[in-house]
């Protein structure tokens, strides 16, 4: 099992329309990813470690496929549609990774 | 539900030893957090977007909570314990983040 993460860092000055991406943006995707997705996990930053500290992270997505392969195939197909709607919600450049899931 | 996310960055001349890791830091926090944490999810960075390219992070755990006042009962006695297991695999600082599960 694999994991794309997609991150938005907390930016001093950026934008971030949280309703916009809760409620357009994450729908789209799966909607787009299909049965491919495992599950979507989806958060919006709190704080650091300290209460009341600013999180590094204004909001997470973490989505689970079988493989590499099987996002690619999944997402291929979908990518200008899902990198171009950013815009319409954030300024942000998002940090995405892939990750092996261990447990 | 609150998520307590622990990033690694993947910073160049750092070590981080995966074994360690995954068999003895993270078997000891499911631990020492008991029955408060719900979930815990460990990720080993593969690449970035592009396949081939570098991880921005090295290795993530999320771990899920009812309520940051649950997370803070649970970790608060063994607060020390799990920091200092930290360099036993590790010089990388890590990040650390609460986030509000959204989906």
């Amino acid at each position: 099992m694999i994991k794309v993460s997609v991150l938005y860092e907390n930016t001093e000055g950026k934008k971030f329309d949280k309703a916009y991406y809760f409620s357009k943006h994450i729908p789209m995707v799966k909607q787009k990813l299909g049965a491919a997705c495992k599950r979507v996990d989806v958060d919006q930053g709190l704080s650091g470690a300290q209460p009341g500290s600013k999180p590094a992270f204004v909001a997470m997505a973490h989505m689970l496929f079988d493989s590499v392969d099987a996002f690619q195939k999944a997402f291929g197909p979908h990518a200008d549609t899902v990198m171009g709607d950013i815009p319409n919600y954030t300024d942000i450049q998002p940090v995405i990774q892939l990750s092996e899931v261990k447990m």
